[in-house]
């Protein structure tokens, strides 16, 4: 792909508290904050520079955000990369080994086609492919 | 800061292998491999558009990178933002309450001044501030 990183997803336990951190730590302020009901999240966006930070809270107890949050406490949860063509990039990633979470993208936050490869063929990183919606 | 990620730091077991697999991800060439002896560490960088993978390796057992591995398994271990004045940048922060890791900035890895922020003033994840050495 060797796009640029479109977000890092953060894990948190209270959105309106790390929105704040996050915004005294960027010097800047968060520019959208949306639900994903499918994922059972609430998201809140930063950019810097290119570049964003998304807050992730659990908005149900079954959340992945959720169990991650139990797991492993608050932190990073995954990283985005921008991809022009996502199911082209699907493709290649399975044909080169990784593992794909997903037969098909789904519609993520922020206007995107997303989909996920397993963290157990990325050293321990859940990988992230985003695709704008035109 | 709002300015763009430099790079995302990932804690590997075995930095060739990682190497491969990054390299595979990225549909790139790893550019750079460097030794940080003062964080015992072995790095290798690969670009993904404007930004930057670097994966660590512990070169000797106080690593931290080595603690980290043992406590949490591989993963990510750090986000590492671009600022153009780094002292200034710890100042501001550290007027905001966060807890900065050292008084000074350090040499790191490719070539830049580095800092930390303390994971607990910010929702578990560990932060760098890195400047470019002109």
């Amino acid at each position: 792909m060797t796009n640029n990183i479109e977000h890092i997803g953060i894990a948190v336990k209270d959105l309106e508290a790390a929105k704040s951190i996050y915004e005294k730590l960027l010097g800047t302020v968060c520019y959208k904050v949306e639900a994903v009901e499918s994922e059972g999240v609430a998201t809140a966006f930063l950019k810097s520079g290119v570049n964003k930070i998304e807050l992730l809270e659990a908005s149900i107890l079954e959340s992945p955000i959720a169990k991650f949050i139990d797991k492993r406490g608050e932190g990073i949860h995954h990283i985005a990369f921008e991809v022009d063509d996502i199911e082209s990039e699907m493709a290649r990633l399975a044909a080169e080994g990784f593992t794909i979470l997903s037969d098909k993208p789904k519609k993520g936050a922020d206007n995107k086609l997303v989909c996920f490869v397993h963290p157990k063929s990325v050293n321990g990183v859940l990988i992230e492919l985003c695709q704008e919606i035109k």
